[in-house]
């Protein structure tokens, strides 16, 4: 089968290998119909994910149909029509239990990271009664691609964390697709005000026809200044930071109001400053996640009855076998406007 | 009257002042009957705190007879045995309706900080109705002495905020009269392990009679080391940082198992390193506070239902000529073994 491989640092290549097969009891084999490229994989061709290794097959996210199941498979078969979720999730460790499946104790993100992922014609998922999703006659493929990954991450690591209520003012700094997908369902608890900050004016008025309410064109002391401005000096109820750098969380450390929650969804490289000396009796709340895609369910009926259109999130199109041409558009996305890509299998 | 008067940075002194009377209609003139020391006058007396000015009488604790009432206070009259908190509330503008009183736009931690505070012969408490309470007959003056600050402070910032649920392990980084408050008041919970950590033997001593389950003396990788040996590796549920210093939120961040909640209690004066480049995806949760003294009537039903004693915490006694003594014995606490003072008016 065709499949993109992970060569090291700077490197990929489309390479021909075998179809997986069944290792586990709690196996599938899905057969790919749609998937899509992610922030995370430039992260990793990079060489910033050590857990990653040369020879690695990318993706993490993903539809299909299951080709064939383990001995241990309970809830689907042969044929079944599925969502592959980013996060392998055993479902009975004490991790599982408490519904933070992102820290399985043998899974977690591990597809397309320590195990071979979804770009290429065939993957193999592990703990599958509890790592897939049945997909509803109903709704449109595409769209189940945006619920691998980007709409829970966004959803539980931005809104749920963020503690988004009726009235409240958000902003969130970094309109990429995670930042777009926080502006979505944001929308599900009616704030009274979203704030999007980014430097690319395209992305920004994306933000705008997707529900933004304001916008600001700036970093630092930039965005800052304006979104006190905006809030009478009062600052945000909810600051979402969707970047992973430094400076876009002390944006967010500057605009949180007293009772705010700072809800960092960014992977970063680097520690940051927390101003204590300041936030120390601020009655703030900063919150981290990995996302646990324990809310794939919700968002699949949010989806189902046309609360919100993930579709909106997609620009371009590619079949597999041009998959280098998807990376090459996904990674010049300020030239190409590119959110997210969908690549056929 | 006698007060005690803060002169400027490494200077107090005791003076003879004027009784203060009502200025506002929601004013209170109350006699004190008891006050005491805290960490916070000891920071004033340092010049950490500049929104005091020289000239200031200290003290934002204490109990006392009201003396004289305000043509706007409707709940208390003169002869009323009241309970002042550290926190005085409007009870009226946005955030003391959020229930956020620490915020309150023209109050918060104002007494003995931006007015003259408690340790007098009288004080005059602004907004009455909202910034005292009603002392039960049944109930020890000297546990209540407890209950203006450091026991709603210990439990706010640290219990409720660091979400201590039974079953669960925390961690008190710093066993300092606020740590020992959030240790007497996280039993309410049932955690599983109470992990004391300070450098004084004595304090990890008075820990441990308090309920500690685990006691370590050291700082920095020690501590941290201690911690994960004593958790198999997995990290504790419920940090509290409990000092207010850089390497005491570093512990926190080291010794937080993922899913946990590092609740910040210490008044910083300097920034700290976030480890966002390891915790990004640890599911954590940091807090700040200021005490709003919230829960200042629950806390007075667990002492008068003898849940719990704060009377633990006073370890000395002084009359208010001898307020001198008395700061010179709380300022030397790990030669005196003090933790709290009690003051006679």
């Amino acid at each position: 089968m065709k499949a993109l491989v992970y060569k090291g640092p700077g490197e990929k290549a489309v390479e021909d290998r075998p179809v997986p097969d069944v290792k586990d009891p709690g196996d599938a084999i899905v057969k790919i119909s749609k998937t899509t490229i992610c922030g995370t994989d430039l992260h990793i061709l990079k060489g910033d994910v050590p857990t990653c290794s040369p020879g690695r097959i990318l993706g993490h996210e993903g539809t299909g149909v299951v080709e064939k199941v383990g001995a241990g498979v309970a809830a689907f078969r042969t044929g079944d029509h599925v969502l592959i979720s980013c996060i392998s999730a055993c479902g009975r460790c004490e991790y599982c239990r408490r519904g933070m499946y992102s820290h399985c104790s043998t899974g977690g993100w591990i597809l397309g990271n320590q195990i071979d992922g979804t770009q290429a014609e065939y993957v193999r998922i592990p703990h599958a009664d509890t790592s897939l999703y049945r997909i509803p006659e109903e709704v449109d493929e595409e769209a189940l691609v945006m619920l691998s990954d980007i709409l829970p991450t966004g959803f539980e690591c931005g809104v749920l964390n963020g503690k988004v209520v009726p009235g409240s003012t958000i902003a969130i700094v970094g309109a990429g697709p995670i930042g777009l997908a926080a502006l979505l369902t944001a929308q599900f608890y009616s704030p009274a005000e979203i704030i999007m900050i980014d430097l690319d004016d395209n992305r920004l008025e994306a933000a705008k026809r997707f529900g933004a309410t304001k916008t600001i064109n700036g970093a630092g002391s930039k965005a800052v200044e304006a979104v006190m401005k905006l809030t009478g000096g009062r600052g945000v109820d909810t600051a979402v930071e969707a970047v992973g750098v430094p400076a876009s969380f002390l944006v967010c450390e500057d605009i949180i109001a007293p009772g705010g929650t700072i809800a960092n969804v960014g992977v970063h490289g680097t520690k940051v400053d927390l101003h204590l000396e300041r936030l120390w009796s601020q009655n703030i709340t900063i919150t981290t996640r990995l996302v646990d895609t324990v809310t794939t369910p919700m968002l699949l009926k949010t989806v189902a009855a046309h609360k919100i259109d993930p579709t909106k999130l997609i620009t371009h199109r590619f079949k597999l076998d041009r998959i280098l041409d998807a990376y090459d558009t996904f990674s010049r996305a300020s030239e190409t406007q590119a959110l997210k890509v969908i690549i056929e299998a």
